[in-house]
């Protein structure tokens, strides 16, 4: 054996198999589709951008993770969301474009995490963000929960992945409640605690909650905070206004779910949502599968004041969510949450020449391609059970040989390779069979 | 003004304005849905690679083009075609693939070229290949130009490309044909000046012939064998067994494109064509769009004996072809071969809540978007003129204004933009009038 490299793709990097690559596709153009259905135009930007570009917001982790290189003298690196594009496009194309701007995107992303299962380097995030000029109305948040919705209940219709739950909180809730208790210094503190209060005990988080050192009142009103449901909040009696902000916010986008239609029992109000510690202003929101509550969240997002500040000083407001991809369909096909299908290819009819048959096979081929029926021609020299037996393999759910008995007269025969069955006719009426199905 | 980084994108990486997107999505739609029709499968392989890997096989110009990074101490490349990941996936997967393995590809690759108008450094190619297990009939050749006409036809019917021109050569009747004449040793330079045979004039191209110092008999032998039909190719007497079976694949890929009922006067042998010095072994072609002879060979491919030799010892032959989608939509677009639509997004309707009905409005858009017409809703606090003036902006072509009286009557208004006309009625009547359309 000669010195050949490994090859294997890098770690962290996903490659599938016809199969599953089928599967990932389909999950991709549900999601895609009910994007485009909602009213989102799609965007398309370079994965490669100028570090600096890139960079010009971030910190920290993002920072170590990235993926840079430099190409001439231009410092250049990989994108690790779609958002940072998003804005550098809004603010170079302002002029333009027409806002509020909806856009979606899908495409792929590289984070240089330490490799782990379940964490990708390269894996796909598919947005959805709606820009305003200025101002944007709360109408706009309120369509994103409807819309994950919308998604969930399209996967989970062609893939039976399960009932799910949005869960809602408003940041201005937090912020207000927080300026209400002159308790601003310890916002940081608070929002990590909240962030976790689902993963630890009920003890756990009263201690610790105890250990920021809030004077009593403020500790009280916190718990009261937590435990109170949306129709509570207004008798906490909390006078501040980003606070009422909050509430009038919530109701609208909570009352919006209903009036949409959409199943109102997966909407929840849950005031220990945070995502994230200081890009999000309003409306935030997380999803769950309701069967899979182990994979964390699935789709969440919320309002921003400010997309481009890095790039503008045009105030541009936004809401947007994601869906990570990559992550989610891993999950569903490990937990055997999606089944694989028998058939890898689109191919609706295999068609075998023998006996030399080649000009009727393509002539066969064209007229069914013409009908919009995938097909394909095996044209192997080997024997034909071997030929018969890769439309098999594949999934191929018809056969067609086709041999001077067929071509004399006129008389062909579809096989379905599922049932065994034959049937006989013009190539007319094998279209209508196919077809029927 | 501070000073905030630059909002452009990286010179040579294409972005797009929506109503472009759109239009390139349309055409990238177009190309996917004839490859998956032909029954080929999707693969998607992640866009960066070892180093190592993608350049195993490539040298001297690839080698410059490429884009490097180090990630922690891995020499890591970004891909510069999809044959070079395709090939490392079947030798990494080749026991879990059925051959012959028919999949697609479109998807970004990279190459640091010299920036200059209409080439990229990021661009998409749309890929198919048939990699067959040891051996690889001829069939599977005489389908590529099959489908390219499929591929073109379709282009034509969606956005007024025009005629094209698929230009069939065989690399055995060149090296066939220095055999025959013991000139082997000249095949290289040979091969280079047939390749520009077009683009100099008649006298230049005799002139070079004659440089090359051939005996008199070789040299009238090339000049007859470049003026002969394929059907004056037997007649040339060359004792050659390549030779024949070039003549012999050559009649069997023309003869197929007749049986499968594509535009025959769309193929044409042309002994001219070479494509690339010592990849391709067999059928070869090119494909020109008959209006714009300038945009150069616009889909091109061909047989190679030999996929994966870099990665396993296993023979896998193949046959392929690419689109270079970026560069064929800049070539369009900027010869107005192509109309930039009006309607620059999917919505069908525009939603226009006024006197607060927002339940009302959130209730006639889920029963849109259930019979799938494509709507949004306009949420924005500024004047009802604004509000509709973005409907006409984006060229959503209905409207409906949702007020007191529609919501109490049961009884509203499509407005149909372009026309004018307005047609009243409930809901269903609403979905029907946009359906009939």
């Amino acid at each position: 054996m000669s010195n050949k490299p490994s090859t294997k793709p890098l770690s962290g990097f996903m490659e599938l198999l016809p199969e599953e690559q089928k599967l990932f596709n389909e999950l991709l153009e549900t999601i895609k589709n009910t994007y485009e259905l909602c009213g989102f135009i799609p965007m398309d930007q370079p994965l490669l951008d100028r570090k600096e570009v890139l960079l010009a917001k971030a910190g920290g982790e993002t920072e170590k993770q990235i993926y840079e290189l430099t190409k001439g003298d231009t410092e250049l690196a990989l994108r690790f969301d779609l958002t940072v594009p998003l804005a550098r496009y809004v603010a170079n194309n302002y002029g333009s474009l027409t806002f509020p701007f909806r856009r979606y995107a899908i495409g792929k992303v590289y984070r240089g995490e330490r490799a782990q299962a379940g964490r990708f380097r390269e894996f796909y995030q598919c947005d959805v963000d709606i820009i305003g000029n200025e101002t944007l109305s709360i109408g706009y948040d309120a369509e994103m929960p409807i819309m994950i919705a919308r998604v969930f209940d399209n996967l989970n219709a062609k893939f039976k992945t399960g009932p799910y739950k949005i869960r809602i909180n408003n940041r201005k809730l937090l912020s207000g409640l927080f300026e209400a208790l002159s308790i601003e210094d310890k916002a940081t503190e608070l929002l990590a605690l909240f962030d976790k209060k689902e993963k630890i005990s009920s003890d756990e988080f009263t201690e610790s909650l105890q250990n920021i050192g809030l004077d009593n009142s403020a500790f009280e009103l916190i718990q009261q905070f937590l435990d109170s449901d949306i129709d509570g909040l207004p008798s906490l009696s909390i006078e501040n206004e980003q606070f009422q902000e909050g509430i009038s916010e919530t109701l609208f986008v909570l009352n919006a779910a209903q009036a949409s239609g959409s199943p109102i029992e997966s909407f929840v109000y849950d005031p220990t949502i945070v995502r994230g510690l200081d890009y999000y202003t309003g409306v935030v929101f997380e999803t769950q599968l309701v069967d899979y509550p182990q994979f964390g969240s699935v789709c969440s997002g919320g309002r921003y004041d400010n997309l481009a500040g890095q790039y503008t000083n045009r105030a541009l407001p936004g809401v947007g969510m994601s869906i990570g991809l990559s992550r989610l369909f891993d999950q569903l096909v490990k937990n055997n949450a999606l089944q694989i299908q028998t058939q890898k290819t689109n191919s609706q009819v295999l068609i075998v020449p023998i006996e030399e048959n080649n000009a009727a096979a393509l002539t066969i081929q064209k007229q069914l391609l013409d009908m919009s029926i995938a097909c394909e021609i095996n044209w192997s020299d080997t024997k034909l059970d071997k030929r018969i037996g890769y439309g098999d393999k594949m999934g191929i759910p018809y056969l067609m040989v086709i041999g001077n008995n067929e071509v004399e007269s006129g008389e062909y025969v579809l096989k379905n390779m599922q049932s065994g069955e034959s049937t006989q006719g013009s190539v007319e009426d094998i279209v209508t069979t196919i077809s029927k199905v």
